[in-house]
C-alpha cells in the first residue's frame, strides 16, 4: 500500500537488510520504479549496510527501511541519513513499541500489530499529513490512506476486537513504564543472550554483526548441523519451544517480543550455558 | 479486489439494487470498464430490477450482484439468469450463512464476516478454481487471490483470532440445524415484522416491494417524520435500540442477523402493535 499511495509517478529508494525489506522492495516494483541504494545481501544480511547520502536519489518519492529483520536478527539502531526532501518510510512491524521512537524523523511508519501490539489482523499506520495528499482518487477505497484518514480509519467497518486488544496492550505498556522501560527490558533480555554467545569462545556464533544486533530476535548458530539439531531437541525437552531458526539462516532464533517475560530468557540462558558445558 | 483479480482486461456487468451494489460498481470503475445492466435506483432501490439475459454482455468478465442490501432491505430470492460463459459474482456480506446456497451457481462469493459469521476483520472468499488463473502476477501479493489460495490463505499472517471466532460460529450453526434451520429462523423472524406491516392498513409502509423483501433487514416508514421520531424515541424507552433507518431511506430498520434471538423480534412486534393502537 505504501508505494501505491506515496509513489504514484516517481521512483523510490530501498535499503535491503534482510528478508522483509527485500520483500517490500519486490512488491514496490509492481507499482513503479525502485532503486536499491544499499544492501547487505552479499554478507548474508548480517549487518546494516553503509548508506551514503550521495547514493540516494534527492528526488525519490521516499526512502524505505525495515527497522528490524526478524529472520536475520538485525536492526537499525539510529535512523539513516536521508536526502532533505525525501521522507523516510519504515516497516516497524517487528519492533514497534519496543523502544521510544522520534516519529518526527519519519514520513510514514507502518506495522502489523501481531508482534508487539496485539492480535494479527490489525495494521498501524502513522503518516505525515502532507504525504496523504499524494494518494490518488483512482486508488481503490480500501487502499487509499487519504480516504481512510479522512474517515478516522472507519471508512469500512474496522477490525473492532483487534483494535480493542491493541488498546489493552498499549494501556499495559503505559502502566509498566512506557516505551522507555520497554526499551530497557528488550535490551536486557537480548543482552543476556548475546553475553552467553560472546563469552562462549565461538561455541555459539551470532549471525548478526554485534553493532547491528536486534533486541527482538537473537539469531545464532552452533558449530555444526548435528550440534544444532541436538540443541533444538534438548531445548524442547526443557520446555523451550519455537527456537528453530528460519531455513534461510539456519541455526537458532530466540524472539523476545514485549509479551515474553524475562524469566523465559533466564531459562534459555541457563540452558545455553549448560549445553555448552556438556558439549563444548 | 474482485475486479482486480477477475477483470484484468475485459468489462464487467453490474446490477444495482441499493447502496452496496452501487459502491461495488463505483470501485470497479477504477480498475476497468463496467456496464450497469439493470438498476432499480429510479424507484429508490425498492426492488430487484428486471434483468433480461439479452441485456447482458456475453463476453463480460463477470456479472456482479449484491445478494442482500442492508440499507434498503431488499434481497435476491433466486440467482439471476446469466450468460453461459459469464461467472456470477456475489457480495454476500449481509446474508451469508442465513440460508442454504448452491455454490455451484457462483463463480465467486465474497463476504465480510461481521454480520452473520463472526467479528469484523475477516472476509470469506469462495472462488472457482479456474477463475484463480485470471489473477495477474503483477498484482500486489496481498491482493492476489491466486497467491492467497496457493498458500492456504496464509501467505501473510492471517487474523487468527477472528478466524477462530468464525469457526465457533460455524460450529454453533451446525449444532443448531445448519443453514436449513438458519433460513427458517430468518424467514420466521422477518415474517413476523412484515405481517404487522401488511396488517396495519398503511400505518406502517414497507420500503421494499413484497416479493423482494430482505430476511435480514426489514425497512419501513411511518406516516410522517414526527410519528417516526416518536416511534424511535418510544422504542428506545422500551429497550429496543438501533432501529433508526439509514438517512438515505429514512424511517425504521430492524436488522435480524443470525445472532438476534426470536425473542427480540417478538418484543419489537408487540411494541409495533401497541404503538399502532395508540397512534393509528
Amino acid at each position: 500500500m505504501v508505494p501505491m499511495n506515496l509513489n504514484p509517478t516517481g521512483s523510490a529508494d530501498y535499503v535491503l537488510t534482510g528478508h522483509w525489506s527485500k520483500k517490500a522492495c519486490e512488491e514496490a516494483r509492481k507499482t513503479g520504479p525502485v532503486r536499491v541504494v544499499a544492501s547487505s545481501e552479499k554478507t548474508g544480511f548480517d549487518r546494516i549496510p553503509d548508506l551514503a547520502i550521495e547514493s540516494q536519489d534527492p528526488a525519490a518519492a521516499f526512502l524505505h527501511i525495515t527497522s528490524n529483520e526478524t529472520i536475520q536478527g538485525i536492526k537499525w539502531t539510529v535512523e539513516p541519513p536521508a536526502q532533505e526532501k525525501v521522507p523516510l518510510v519504515c516497516d516497524m512491524s517487528s519492533d514497534i513499541a519496543s523502544q521510544p521512537v522520534d516519529v518526527n524523523k519519519y514520513g510514514l511508519i507502518y506495522a502489523g500489530a501481531q508482534k508487539n501490539l496485539g492480535p494479527a489482523g490489525v495494521t498501524v499506520v502513522v503518516v505525515r499529513n502532507d504525504l496523504l495528499e499524494r494518494s490518488s482518487d483512482n486508488l481503490p477505497a480500501i487502499l487509499n490512506y487519504k480516504l481512510l484518514a479522512s474517515k478516522d480509519s472507519m471508512y469500512n467497518t474496522p477490525p473492532t476486537y483487534g483494535i480493542y486488544m491493541v488498546g489493552l496492550v498499549l494501556n499495559w505498556l503505559a502502566e509498566n513504564g512506557g516505551l522507555e522501560k520497554a526499551g530497557e527490558r528488550s535490551r536486557m533480555k537480548s543482552g543476556l543472550i548475546y553475553e552467553v554467545i560472546d563469552q562462549s569462545g565461538g561455541f555459539y556464533k551470532g549471525h548478526a554483526q554485534p553493532q547491528d544486533r536486534s533486541t527482538m530476535n537473537t539469531t545464532f548458530t552452533l558449530g555444526d548441523e548435528s550440534l544444532t539439531s541436538k540443541f533444538l531437541e534438548k531445548s524442547v525437552k526443557n520446555g523451550l519451544i519455537g527456537l528453530k531458526g528460519h531455513r534461510s539462516v539456519g541455526g537458532v532464533r530466540a524472539s523476545l517480543y514485549n509479551a515474553l517475560p524475562i524469566e523465559a530468557v533466564e531459562t534459555l540462558v541457563q540452558f545455553m550455558k549448560e549445553f555448552e558445558r556438556a558439549n563444548g
